[in-house]
């Protein structure tokens, strides 16, 4: 196939567009790949689209390879069976929801939701399994689609990177055992690894966590990167999880027996963990050691906020050489409040301490001790659940805050003098943070999330009643994984991989065409010689950009070539004269000279090592 | 490629689904390709998506072939562009409309919308033209799409005919001149015709009316079915349109100078034009002739509804022996009365007449005499719109209502006694009626829509500021055309045109597969000779389904084989001991013995001719 660039429907630009903060998302633009339509939402141009629907015909080869079936579902889904799941409230403000014509109207031309756009489509999927199967003999199941897929993000952002319309291929796997179960998972995380090989890029599986998904165990593929939204970690020894899933290697508890009772000293101007360890050491020293800031426990005041907005001030104490990573708070923090759905939280705001917090003294606070201050805890006084890091365990002794102005409590032992509600992950993890197993020091990272995959369990079986016969006759429910692939992510990823200052680099697999074909000068004769190369090219089996612009200077042609990023271009220009064409590498810039009548083998032996 | 039965996502039903009528979708469902999710919404199985992939690439290539560039706009739009159209309020109920995050919430839950479903794309498709190009060196051009649309519609019937989630294929021609744009739609009118004849299906076009599309002249393509919901009408001189399109036949304007002046008479109980014609010819005969129902003029109250849901009382004055056509009246009634978007029509209601129709005699209705009864016209008294049918024109006598209980008027001579507001098509049209062009009787049908072509002018253009600049340096509005194509409606036409009491009798084109291939018998020479024919049809480049269920009985493999509708149906049974296979016609249901050694060079050769 030849693409004139005539005749192309396509427009680049000089400069980065305004909004565009990130490689991929300028690129694109420049390169008239995508355009934006709304905040999150992208128009596909004819090039975008050729490379769009490669990467997605990959995507469908490896998930055929495992066995599994493509369908494909509706995007505009009625609320019910998400209303059954408890996803419709969930979700919060994170979905776009539809009233239909026969919805109640609010007021003239505003109806109360009954459909949403789907972000994700465990549950119908479920319901058609229902619907269709009823019996062992049906499973093990593998089935998916590529879809668009809508969320309402708060701060859609980066291009393809975080949209609110984007494409995901999501596969659903439906089992009767534990083992087909963790077959299906494993066949899918093996299809993800094969696909990201396809793509030359190096994608890395790291444990993650849950979330609203529901489910036990999960991993993601997150392509490493500066601009990605994730953070994980790894260690040498090849530990490797989201920054979320990470869990704090804690110390023993430890036996509080003969440690000495808790003091309240004044410790007066101390409401910062750097001037209480200066006060602690001037004032309180101790024999063997300098105090420091992690005998210290601080206590976080932080807002919790539900998917219906609602707004809930819980403590969380930590270290005081530690600070509280908000988003790893939110992967645990709503259970343990008996919040479903996904919280956010942040720093509690003046307005929290005022409504729901009476007694706590900002700067002093502490989980309370045996004397008349107010105590923290669910079930105390206060109310406000009390929450800590795991490194506070029984028999660890602090200096905290004692909930009065100017003073703080030096010995108080954890199990001894307080107590909390729950232990959750809710700290910045650092580098040198050593790795759960063992396997030595955490190094952090940022990385774009471009897969997901989940053991889903029985969450939303049981929710929709999705249950087969067994062998023996019974009922039985059936157990199910969920894999998610962001192929417009996955696509944004491969130019952040795969760039230069000059533009895009694609990899072979999914390069808009084979050979960028530029014709420079003014004779007849080049136009004649590139026309012929590119019939000869198409006619061999290679698909070619042929800019056969006859009134565009040779600079702007060889800008579009390496803005657009085909890996191979070739100059029909001067060198014609003594027979030659140029064969330059997107990748390298690295040109040689190939004569005429060669270069169609050339090119083809070429197209052939790089695929 | 082939699919195993005893893999394949799938399960027949025996018996027809409840809410399915026609036999579409009927079939669609009970074979396993589509099922409901919501009340216009479908989900595609594997073998429907594999129909739907096909036909959708049979349109992809014409429209490459015509030199259409494929873009991939977003479904969810924002609502400006629509506004600046006048759609956004046009559509009325007709569209989903979606309020984000951002949009104000009226009540908790629900926002105010501020994005659609986009129900077509010309305003972005317009914008984004206006975005790219500039000049006139870029144009004509012609981009297309194949997306998911949505449209609200009021009864979601009949399957994939009527859905509220379909896909289409639209186009969009931009072009300076008329000539261009001419070339544009008559390239695409034959892509259409190509389509058609590719997928074996007699689509016919036929003249339209562009309705809330704007534009000048539009044509729909048919396939001819009493389950359609468009009605066509054709003559024996080749001429055919949409029966909202047909144009009456009106006699020429007489001269009334010598016609007798009116009179009222009284006629009591004379409430229908049967017993007026009665009692006229009882009462006051004519010398040369008997009175008959066409001598009255019938005067119909409609009650006309906007898109914001109002309601507008008009009369409509036709011949007593036709009908008032509500969905003819809807194609030109709005833009007579002065409303914007599409109108709905239908029998006026007591509530109508008591609130906007004072003085209205039902029964006696006229539009008018010189005297003291109520006139109607909007600039009347009354103010009541009065539209009246072609065959109205000046120098008609017509026996008509008095506007007095039990009285009518004899002579009321058009243009002398009365006028009207506007001239409309209004009346059913009949089998017999002349076609408008001289070129016979006409004789009505029923259709399925399956196309819409439109030449659109510069209405979008203008909305949107789309020029660039001309050969001289001007700038000049763009003129453009809009081309849809119903993919999902096809194919459920084709359904319908593909049938019989068994099941689905799919064109080779689309079909599923090309062999569906059963083993019958409890022998395992039979499994093991049918696994080795698939094996060897697959190396042959045949597509097949192989129904290798063993515990599933002969009549139940026949059947779902029969169902499913792949062109050809190979059983590898009984005839086996004697070195046979049975290869049978689905069409047909014509069976022929092949031997074994000889199958694959025999259904090589008639999956080339079937296709």
């Amino acid at each position: 196939m030849t693409t004139r660039l005539s005749h192309l429907f396509l427009r680049t630009l000089r400069d980065n567009p305004v909004d565009a903060e990130v490689p991929s998302h300028q690129l694109l633009v420049r390169a008239g790949y995508i355009r934006r339509a709304a905040p999150g939402i992208y128009s596909w141009l004819p090039l975008g689209l050729s490379v769009l629907r490669k990467l997605e015909q990959i995507v469908r080869e490896e998930m055929t390879a495992i066995g599994a079936q493509e369908v494909h579902f509706p995007a505009l889904l009625p609320k019910e069976p998400y209303e059954a799941t408890g996803r419709w409230e969930d979700y919060g403000d994170g979905i776009f929801r539809v009233g239909d014509r026969k919805a109640e109207e609010v007021e003239p031309g505003v109806r109360r939701p009954n459909y949403l756009l789907a972000p994700t489509h465990e549950e119908v999927f479920t319901l058609l399994v229902k619907d269709l199967y009823s019996s062992y003999k049906d499973l093990p199941l593998n089935i998916y689609q590529i879809q668009n897929k809508y969320r309402d993000e708060a701060r859609p952002r980066a291009g393809l990177l975080r949209g609110r319309e984007f494409i995901m291929k999501d596969s659903y796997s439906f089992c009767l055992t534990e083992e087909d179960q963790q077959a299906a998972y494993d066949a899918h995380r093996a299809a993800y690894v094969r696909i990201f090989e396809r793509l030359a890029l190096d994608a890395l599986p790291v444990d993650a966590v849950s979330g609203a998904m529901g489910g036990s165990a999960s991993e993601e593929f997150l392509y490493p990167s500066d601009v990605g939204e994730d953070t994980f970690v790894e260690s040498p020894g090849g530990y490797r999880a989201n920054v979320e899933a990470v869990t704090s290697v804690a110390p023993e508890p430890r036996d509080h027996q003969h440690l000495p009772a808790a003091e309240v000293h004044d410790t007066p101007g101390t409401d910062t963990i750097e001037t209480l360890v200066t006060a602690a050491n001037a004032t309180f020293p101790q024999d063997e050691r300098e105090w420091g800031p992690a005998d210290t426990l601080k206590n976080v005041v932080v807002a919790v906020i539900s998917p219906d907005g609602g707004r809930q001030v819980a403590v969380i104490g930590v270290p005081g050489d530690r600070e509280v990573d908000f988003k790893r708070a939110e992967a645990s923090i709503g259970a343990q409040l008996g919040i479903a759905g996904e919280v956010s939280v942040e720093a509690a705001e003046p307005k929290d301490l005022a409504q729901q917090a009476g007694g706590i003294v900002p700067g002093y606070i502490g989980p309370g001790l045996s004397l008349e201050q107010p105590q923290l805890g669910a079930e105390s006084a206060t109310g406000i659940p009390y929450l800590v890091d795991p490194r506070v365990v029984e028999g660890t002794s602090w200096i905290t805050g004692a909930n009065r102005e100017g003073q703080h409590v030096f010995g108080l032992v954890a199990g001894r003098d307080f107590t909390w509600d729950a232990t959750i992950e809710s700290v910045l993890v650092r580098d040198g943070d050593p790795a759960p197993d063992g396997s030595g020091p955490l190094t952090t990272r940022r990385g774009i999330e471009m897969g997901h995959i989940f053991m889903l369990g029985t969450k939303y079986a049981d929710a929709l009643g999705l249950q087969v016969l067994d062998e023996n006759g019974k009922l039985s429910t059936v157990t199910m994984g969920s894999y998610g692939f962001g192929v417009t992510r996955a696509l944004a990823a491969l130019v952040e991989a795969n760039h230069d200052d000059k533009g895009i680099i694609w990899p072979s697999a999914v390069a808009p065409a084979d050979v960028h074909l530029v014709a420079t000068g003014k004779g007849e004769e080049i136009y004649h010689a590139a026309e012929k190369l590119s019939a000869e090219l198409e006619d061999a089996g290679l698909s070619v950009i042929y800019d056969d612009r006859p009134k565009v200077s040779p600079g702007v042609k060889f800008g579009d070539a390496e803005l657009l990023g085909v890996p191979t271009i070739v100059v029909v220009g001067r060198g014609l004269a003594e027979g030659n064409v140029e064969v330059k590498d997107r990748r390298t810039g690295e040109a040689v000279q190939v004569p005429v009548g060669e270069a169609v083998a050339h090119l083809r032996e070429r197209a052939a090592t790089l695929r």
